[in-house]
């Protein structure tokens, strides 16, 4: 095979470890000088492909590129942008072959969840479609931990960490505060389908701390919701509350949406966390605190966890291997071999069983009650978390790297997306 | 002098190293067995004082109690509970005595803030007012930073470094976001007088980030900060807003409070965070995400400054030096020597001149324009964070120690509060 350059490029929300895989990619295809020449990257993803807005990442130093492994974010930029079907939009698809012959790509390396595994897919069948040659290989990533095939997604792991670890300080907080003050403390975390990252919360069972979960697999009831509060305050003094931000009554309608409108009449400013503390408040009487972590979850580099960096790096790893061995439509999964102790190896997934399809918590995750995690849960949950991988700090704060992201001369026409 | 036991309380809010001066009160007063014998902590604070529900601090193990230094909450509960004055609440007084006098209490150490130190010195005053001999020493703690004379607050550089790091993080997040989605980061902070904490998300700015800071010291003018942002955007394609929750009008209303109401009319849900966001979304049409850290930033221990928590220690140290000295109505405090290399050395203040006095943000600590940190407040917070001092981890977690908390004996009648 000719010596091809490879695309690469981050889509949708990013996470703390999405530039570990970056690194993979990168490092990696530079020991296959071979079989790839140069990695571009996507500015702001696939849109940079479409606007031939590319990113020549050999234009970086060695040292800037190791250090994506210790930085959060998407270096390159991400979007969210999805490909229509070829039928609905043949338009696109001729673009980006005519970037890919501009610029001799014959390798195109996506990195996101499901939605970027569906843009994958179609472009991974385009020699087929429209008869150009690229194989495409999908390197996983999401927080929301609902890819299917594979064991985990990288950027899981960390935000488990980071949500594990702040329910567990704030509840320590609560707990200090409970005699006169404050004996509700909820946190919102992120799942608007899956519970996963709220799963991570049940990790503290074995701190003796009361946490109720609130699942978006599990319709809220309101009623045993109190009850089940009432009894942690009764009994510990104080409760935890984490709520994923997709929890929902039996109609389907979010605890967030309350119908809450400002003084002008402007529709509902808040998340589900004050939604549930006041009504805890309401019902109950006490004072409670609450924390929505949004974007300070995902991009918690400082309390990564190691098993999760590791493994975003492999799989980056892993795409490249794939695309070297001539693979095509395929994305490198994590294969869990034992929990105790955590051994798992990098498998191979085809793309069409892993595009479109989110993978919720089994029902065997979730206690009967529907507030906790079972042991079967944590046995999955515990290694995602295992260890640390601290950035360097210079000054009291992290040193991450900002990239240079020179651009590649353009070779053609502009073009409208 | 005879030997007398001490008794050590933790009040208000808590923070990431109040547990630090505890160490340093308790493994220091073992130093001193000529002169200290038992040191008795407040269960839940002052209230421990008044009910006789004394924590028996030697049968700890000498581990446990080092492992204080690295446990963020207040080990022994807080409280908060302000001692009225001697006129209006004699009963009280009384008691405290009372439980002085049946446990051979005669040094009271109390670790908080402004209010607390009023407390503190109200007991400081019972050898001239009521004729007990007693020597109160303030352990100052408040993560508000609003404490006078002391340089800084122990709790303080940590929720600093928490607050940096953190919106260092999301708004790298945000900026690889802004092409297509989300164009606008909001973080609220706590400080409801003062804007020191906001105040930490201006130290960003030597790592071209636009950040506009919301402080409670500046009159929120919409008008003016809309242009702000907006201008950010125009030029970085993106913008962080960090908001501090005292952030208000000019007639003194909360941003936080805008009148809002559920379907069932309940007042206020929200917090200032999303109220701004909401702002920004109605005049700019911007996406936006928002987060609250709430008992987030002050209970992050996995991400305190090892300055602060070096001088929590120290702190605590020092009250119990200063007690074998025979001083009364004294706090320790931070004497900042130099900036670069930074340079301190621990005083001492006449408590008079501290129970509650607050602490604001200088004028010439806030840019011209009200949205930023001068150099001089640079100066001022960047040698409070620096350092990492990492709790150990055990599967994932950080090892946060529970203590026995074993109950002194009563020999008292009970009192009710």
């Amino acid at each position: 095979m000719a010596k091809k350059n490879a695309f690469y490029a981050q889509s949708g929300g990013v996470t703390a470890v999405i530039n570990a895989s970056a690194a993979g990619v990168i490092e990696t295809a530079a020991k296959h000088k071979d079989k790839i020449g140069k990695v571009y990257a996507g500015r702001n993803g696939i849109i940079g492909a479409l606007t031939e807005d590319l990113i020549d990442t050999s234009k970086e130093s060695i040292a800037d590129i190791a250090a994506l492994r210790t930085t959060p974010s998407g270096a390159f930029g991400s979007c969210r942008y999805k490909l229509k079907s070829l039928e609905a939009n043949k338009r696109e698809y001729e673009r980006l072959i005519a970037v890919f012959k501009a610029h001799n790509i014959g390798y195109f390396f996506y990195n996101g969840g499901g939605d970027s595994a569906d843009t994958c897919y179609k472009v991974s069948q385009l020699s087929a479609t429209l008869g150009y040659p690229v194989q495409a290989i999908h390197v996983p990533k999401t927080v929301d931990n609902d890819l299917p095939i594979t064991d985990c997604c990288p950027g899981f792991g960390s935000v488990a960490k980071y949500v594990a670890v702040s329910t567990l300080e704030a509840s320590f907080d609560v707990k200090s505060m409970a005699k006169t003050s404050t004996k509700i403390f909820v946190i919102e975390v992120m799942g608007r389908h899956a519970g996963w990252i709220a799963a991570a919360g049940g990790l503290l069972v074995d701190h003796n701390i009361p946490i109720v979960i609130l699942f978006p697999e599990v319709p809220f009831d309101q009623q045993k919701f109190i009850a089940k509060v009432d009894a942690n305050v009764k009994k510990f003094g104080y409760c935890t509350i984490v709520v994923s931000e997709g929890c929902h009554y039996p109609d389907g309608k979010f605890l967030a949406e309350q119908g809450t409108r400002d003084a002008f009449g402007h529709a509902q400013l808040g998340g589900a966390a004050p939604v549930v503390a006041n009504m805890v408040k309401d019902a109950l009487g006490y004072k409670f605190h609450w924390a929505v972590a949004d974007y300070l979850q995902r991009a918690a580099r400082h309390i990564a966890s190691k098993t999760d960096v590791k493994q975003a790096y492999e799989l980056g790893k892993a795409a490249v291997q794939l695309a070297v061995k001539g693979r095509n439509a395929v994305m490198p999964t994590v294969e869990r071999l034992s929990d105790v102790p955590y051994k798992y190896r990098i498998g191979v997934a085809d793309l069409k069983d892993v595009a479109n399809v989110e993978k919720f918590m089994p029902a065997n995750f979730i206690t009967k009650d529907g507030y906790g995690i079972t042991e079967k849960c944590k046995r999955y949950l515990t290694p995602l978390i295992q260890g640390e991988d601290y950035p360097k700090y210079e000054n009291g704060l992290p040193q991450y790297v900002t990239l240079k992201n020179v651009a590649v001369a353009k070779k053609l026409p502009a073009f409208k997306i």
